[in-house]
């Protein structure tokens, strides 16, 4: 088998540079791995001439990602261009058309057209493979796929936002209050163009739809996802949270229930001792737990040129071996349509507030947790200066509707000073 | 592609009634996951007449795994046996020559016989795979040999001996020496009959002469691992280690080296805080540092039914998919004969020793040292109430080399009431 691969690579930021580089620099190895020459043929970017470091003369240019995307010369298309729409999903729509083989780290795209791009890919006889798409360098779409096809997989977790575990280990390490950590990041090029798409939890949601549907055998659904941001988290949660013993991460958590999918993202209490509590700074993990093989943790960076070129590659390097799997570890028609089931599995939470300080305040608060059947395990109340009293409760076990009762009617209450932040206390 | 998978299992112990298990319970989810129907045709085992919980009526019996192995309705041999030589080598040669496929989670077997069956498995177009080998239920060498197929490996750590890691914690935990914890171990039907393959590290050296290949693309060299036990780990060592923040792991390493494959499976310090210092109880941990992807870190159950059958599927749904990878990443005829360099990579150790309480006894030591170069970062001298001083010592980085010669040396002083033990400071 010695026919070269023929990669075509749409996208010479970061990840596009990094993988040329790859291939430049370890054509033996990867024909000794594959069996094969892996070779570009043609690159494409918005500009030309720009200095990325990396000799690009030998490859055709293309202005238009279409036109590289059904070039004749190319095998596989590259997709490392970004944008859920626009020219990243006219030129994949076109390489699969064209019957090309698709390598993309596009979270974005396959969150919003994952299933009719699978159901495309399939019925051309083609690969459309992501493993750069979620979690960075973390080979976790290959091992959820492929490792653990014999597991019915019970639960899905990660931390896969750098930037927001960058900013929640920051503003702990340093305590700095978040607006201050936020602009630190800002200013460390750390941020999203819209910052929403980090801090909202958007970024690390496309991730976590991607993976529940290799989990569970279901459809993508983004719209499924709850999202919450990190936005509101305050410094002195996270030391409320240190006292007990927790640590604050934004953290995805995918089940299936008896009621459906539940998809979460937001940020939760996890032990300070459990490998996800540990996790500083910009480095992602995953957690999958399947039936037969427990749990397995997989820790590694989420970003950066080497790790996220690192995945492109070895999605690449399975092309190169004839590895065919479905996109999403079935067939993409025979994806189920799962409900979308907001967080019915309960969970003990953590709720901050701020009384206003008069007699019978955190009567009236307690009064209505219990009447929505949310029951205390621990409350604090802290000393103040001011005229509201910073009022912390961890509840027993609840589900989030009859919590989000007792919150509904606690701000009906006249003695709420600011609206209660709760936070998910997840068993990890 | 609707043409069945068809297994023969040798061996039904743990492992292969858990596979068993798996083929009975989750066909519709595995024939939807690699596109055709898994069956078993025939089993094999030392004993018929046993209750495993498992119905084993429908399939063929064979006493004789050999005569399992070329069956004619057998398409992949899964040999789950074990020992290094007899039935199971014999039955998977005889597979591999009557052209079938080979799953095994046989270490003992690959660490010495790997290089001599992967290449008769090439030669006869048939895979070999062994998933299960290494790690238990972490599916590390997919994630070496695919995931990471576009990384140079710089270097491979493990703890990967379950019962080693139990036995240091627990001894940390509870406070009690070696001896209460082995036996405790042995009453809990932790070790293996000869607990030399735990305790001695053999087991574990076994599993990382198959990392190393895989990682460095060089012929498996069991021999060329340097094997050291925990059999000398006292409490002491373990309350010392953790007074300069470091937990006592038996940790296994392979990097190249400008002098040849180092591969080391010894007791080593590593930083509490790490990933693997905080590694408790029986579970496994594999890390894999690559050029492009920096650092992975893999965590999950080391043994166990269902972990050990979950990779033991692993490797059985890949087949019947279609992916064929050689065994050791690469062509096992151009796997390269790495020369075995002894721990020539610089790092600092942690010294205990125990000296007569004779005047001068510690600057003797000193001087011991300082002459074959190897210089002093910290030392302690415990009090005591004996004649005998414990003395620790930690070293600025050293060779091996340098500190045996020292070590050497010592032992002919007229101070050294017991033979020094050097624990390397590996940095994580």
């Amino acid at each position: 088998m010695s026919t070269p691969l023929r990669l075509g690579i749409a996208g010479l930021g970061t990840v596009g540079t990094g993988v040329v580089k790859i291939v430049r620099q370890k054509a033996n190895l990867l024909a000794a791995r594959t069996g094969r020459p892996i070779e570009i043929t043609a690159v494409s970017a918005r500009t030309r001439d720009k200095d990325r470091g990396v000799t690009l003369s030998s490859y055709a240019w293309e202005d238009d990602p279409v036109a590289l995307a059904t070039r004749d010369d190319v095998d596989v298309f590259v997709e490392l261009m970004g944008g859920s729409d626009g020219p990243a999903k006219a030129a994949t729509e076109a390489a699969i058309g064209a019957g090309k083989h698709v390598v993309t780290a596009n979270k974005a795209m396959l969150a919003m057209h994952g299933n009719t791009l699978a159901q495309a890919a399939e019925a051309a006889d083609v690969a459309l493979r992501f493993e750069a798409a979620v979690a960075g360098g973390i080979p976790v779409i290959k091992a959820l796929t492929e490792g653990l096809a014999g597991n019915d997989i019970t639960r899905v977790m990660g931390v896969m936002n750098g930037t927001c575990n960058y900013i929640l280990t920051r503003m702990q390490s340093a305590g700095l209050p978040y607006e201050d950590v936020f602009e630190e990041a800002n200013q460390l090029g750390y941020l999203e163009a819209d910052p929403q798409l980090d801090v909202g939890g958007i970024d690390a949601g496309h991730k976590l739809a991607l993976l529940s549907a290799i989990a569970f055998g279901t459809r993508v659904d983004f719209d499924g996802v709850e999202l919450e941001g990190i936005g509101q988290i305050t410094i002195a949660d996270i030391n409320h949270a240190a006292d007990m013993g927790f640590r604050i991460k934004l953290l995805g958590v995918a089940q299936m229930t008896g009621r459906g999918l539940e998809q979460r993202m937001s940020p939760c209490l996890v032990p300070k001792n459990s490998p996800l509590g540990q996790l500083e700074g910009g480095t992602n993990m995953v957690v999958i737990e399947g039936d037969q093989v427990e749990q397995i943790v997989m820790r590694g960076p989420g970003a950066g040129m080497g790790p996220t070129a690192s995945a492109v590659m070895g999605d690449v390097t399975d092309i190169a071996r004839g590895f065919r799997v479905s996109t999403f570890g079935v067939p993409a028609n025979q994806l189920e349509a799962a409900a979308p089931a907001r967080a019915v599995t309960p969970a003990p939470y953590y709720l901050r507030m701020s009384l206003d300080d008069k007699p019978g305040a955190l009567a009236k608060v307690a009064t209505v947790l219990g009447k929505a059947g949310v029951s205390i395990d621990r409350m604090r109340q802290y000393r103040h200066d001011d005229s509201t009293a910073p009022v912390l409760i961890v509840t027993h076990k609840t589900t989030r509707a009859a919590l989000d009762e007792a919150l509904d009617e606690m701000t009906r209450l006249d003695v709420m000073a600011t609206q209660p932040v709760a936070l998910r206390i997840e068993s990890v």
